[in-house]
């Protein structure tokens, strides 16, 4: 069994082998690639997706899996081992239940579906990608029917990015989080605003990025291991243990843009480097779940980046960097500045007292397309009529609507969920971590984050993907993931800051 | 049929898209990746290349060339269609004779041979790097085997890069060049030295770059399907037809590195950019040759870059960015101090005079490794004695000697000729291209490029590998590759820089 096992494990290291490959390619896309690279690349792309479609659902795989299931069984059900044998099980699973007819015309069919998006959303015009996307939600149900029976049709879609989460415990979730969320942000909506104007000054491009490189190299991201490059849509990608990489986007006459974006991409690049090394080249060398990565980026983003004590040890640093933008903005002034709520059309500009609830409104929407409830031609009134609700506001225009976010043009449905999720986990870490670390906020003060890494590489990063995301906030801080902490936190903070 | 060889084209496709992507990992690994990738980046490369292999010497493969054969023996041996049958299965006998456990032992044999290699280098210790280089010679004896019967040993390693080429031609061209060309060093020694001291003082790098980028686009280096960047070595590298990038390397105390690097580098990548869009994910679309690769980057470096027509026009701009350098330097003065001969150690930094020297040599020597006539033990001492023949130098060390090159501790035995056949070839279709392009001198002395890159376009870049090396030059030029159209220009070029 020893030697089956090494065998799955040959495979899987070949798989993942083509799936970083894949990365690289990806990765050079968004930020070296010519304009007229772009053809081959995509070929190049697709036969490595193709082969290693292949190879994960081969019957080599099945009959290993088949053989090393029962022996599995009788190892600790939390060692790497058994874990291993049972995720790849899960993966394997799932894939094959999948037509591969169905995996490639549903791969055409959202690259049209979102060159059409793009054309659409530069147009204001729904109409021209209405036909794409009935045409995704149709195919998205088909591929929840190959999972039948479930308890709701969107579970099967949700697990693609929350291994064994369920609809009904999203659900639970946000049914308890949206109306204390309205209320939190219609009281402060009643105080007196704070100024955040200083924000929106000109500011050197290559200041900025050195400002944000220094923070990074604070929080521990280790550039032996990493570099940092410019996209216009910031991600991080891993190429194995010794190469995750992070991109960033400069603007320059706002500094928001770089500041934040450059320590959430490094939380997400710190759990990419700290999988434990036995766990390398095989399906354990990924985040739990899309939440769980999530956590670890607003975490750094947030909870650290956007916090006092932060700003008590970096602001003068970067007054110095900007004496005519900030010189004469108080510490006081900018860390509430970098914290204003304003009600909002767009959700990647979105403050973190209304993030979630741009989140929980595509969340209904498109469980409600999923589930048949709503047709694809009613979604934008459907979208207007929630943002009136949730924010008061109604988009001029369905580019600023409904049309804003690629997601559903690139058939990512499940995914939305997982922004507001990570929100919640990062809170309800933090708190543990506050209990386990008393002196975190000082050390903040100080610049000093090497016990808070060391404290999420322990119980987060090290196991991988060993555990589905409920199970690992369940041993990690007691509890499932849940609402109550998340808006004690955000209740705290701005009660703080806007005297409610 | 038809359908035949439209799964043979589907085949080679998948196979193009497998090696371009390595070409991108290789790409980036020598560019931008952190130190820490290179473990992870190693696997990917190594699985990439089983897959391709086993792809290329599998039996669905075997089975449509057997029977596409003969259909194309029915079809104009010059079509594309013919021509891809011819090479795929040139491709496919060469790869199938080599037993996949020789593929793996040697690319084992040849990464610890490389690094023994870097180390005996930097020791000076030719005594630690023999042992390796002995198993590398056995190792590529056994390589030779494989296809026995052969006319020489050295065959199928010269086909490896030179398709269709023996040995003996090898031979018989560089034993008429040889004396020649010794003769030519010896006279131009014989005559006062040139001036080449200002091409070594500070040159701000940027602005060199800046110099090869304007040159290279005049050129006609596409950027919308390329770009360049540094590396340690340059080198071109392409992902498909419509990204085709370009390293350099700028040294700031000497110019000539990135000057003639990037053109150099240009002739490369404009070969690479110009196969007919017909042969396109083919195995035709590649060089003819290494010699025929080369022949491209010698043009564009030496019979372009190093020209007085081209300095005539180009001169004053490259002045104007370095007036401190250059200001008080002629044109004449500079034309002849790019083009100082003087015999040296080192190959890579050899002028145009001497640089086919420095092949002969190692040809020589490399052929009585292989046919046996010279073992590892006795190879610095047939080395030095070979310096001293052909230069009238004695290398001080062996680092300076024997060990300067990469290639042998890589493996490569039948590369080094190519280099010299390159050269030989550029001259060859310069003197047919002066034929068929009157005004190409003046063209040159006006910036103007586009007629010469349109006849290399049409005459050698469309056709890709259709054609052997030697079928392609005589072709083209009426003649195989042939030293008199070489010794020509080099004699006349001199003698008038030397006053021979």
């Amino acid at each position: 069994m020893e030697e089956k096992l090494q065998r799955l494990k040959t495979l899987l290291g070949e798989m993942d082998d083509l799936a970083r490959a894949s990365a690289v390619l990806g990765w050079d896309q968004q930020t070296y690639m010519p304009p007229g690279g772009g053809e081959d690349r995509g070929n190049q792309l697709a036969t490595l997706a193709r082969i290693e479609h292949e190879m994960a659902t081969s019957d080599g795989v099945a009959r290993l899996l088949a053989d090393l299931e029962h022996y599995a069984a009788g190892l600790d059900p939390e060692s790497d081992e058994a874990c291993l044998v049972r995720v790849t099980k899960h993966g394997f699973e799932k894939s094959t239940k999948v037509p591969g007819r169905w995996v490639s015309d549903f791969a055409q069919l959202t690259t049209l579906s979102q060159e059409a998006w793009v054309k659409a959303r530069q147009n204001n015009d729904f109409a021209a990608f209405q036909p794409f996307l009935e045409r995704v939600v149709e195919m998205r149900r088909e591929y929840a029917s190959f999972f039948a029976p479930y308890e709701h049709v969107y579970d099967p879609l949700l697990d693609d990015f929350e291994r064994g989460m369920k609809t009904a415990e999203v659900k639970a979730i946000f049914d308890g989080l949206r109306p204390e969320q309205v209320a939190l942000v219609k009281a402060i909506a009643a105080k007196p605003q704070v100024d955040s104007s200083f924000l929106k000054l000109k500011y050197d491009e290559q200041a900025q990025w050195n400002f944000g490189v220094e923070v990074i190299s604070r929080f521990g991201y280790d550039w032996e291991r990493g570099r940092q490059d410019k996209s216009a849509h910031p991600f991080t990608t891993s190429f194995g243990s010794g190469d995750v990489r992070i991109t960033t986007r400069v603007q320059p006459d706002y500094i928001g843009t770089a500041l934040f974006g450059t320590m959430h991409e490094c939380g997400h690049a710190l759990y990419e480097l700290g999988f434990a090394p036995a766990l390398r080249r095989t399906p354990l060398a990924n985040g739990a779940s899309m939440a769980v990565h999530e956590s670890q980026s607003r975490m750094w983003e947030n909870l650290v980046g956007r916090s006092l004590p932060f700003w008590k040890h970096f602001y003068s640093r970067l007054q110095s960097l900007f004496p005519a933008q900030l010189g004469n903005v108080s510490l006081e002034t900018f860390y509430k500045g970098v914290n204003r709520v304003q009600p909002s059309l767009i959700r990647v500009e979105a403050d973190e007292a209304t993030y979630n609830l741009h989140i929980m409104l595509r969340f209904e929407l498109e469980l409600a397309l999923i589930d048949g409830s709503l047709q694809v031609k009613d979604l934008p009134e459907a979208w207007n009529a929630r943002m009136q609700e949730f924010f008061g506001l109604t988009p001029p225009d369905n580019a600023r609507g409904v049309l804003q976010d690629v997601h559903w043009s690139a058939g990512y449905f499940g995914y939305f969920p997982t922004y507001a999720l990570g929100n919640l986990v990062s809170v309800q870490l933090w708190d543990r971590i506050q209990r386990d670390l008393p002196g975190l906020q000082d050390d903040i003060e100080q610049g000093k984050f090497d016990g808070l890494l060391n404290w999420l590489r322990v119980h987060i990063h090290n196991v991988g993907s060993k555990f589905e995301p409920q199970v690992l906030v369940q041993k990690v801080t007691g509890s499932k993931i849940a609402s109550p902490a998340y808006l004690r936190y955000l209740k705290g903070k701005y009660s703080q800051i806007y005297g409610l």
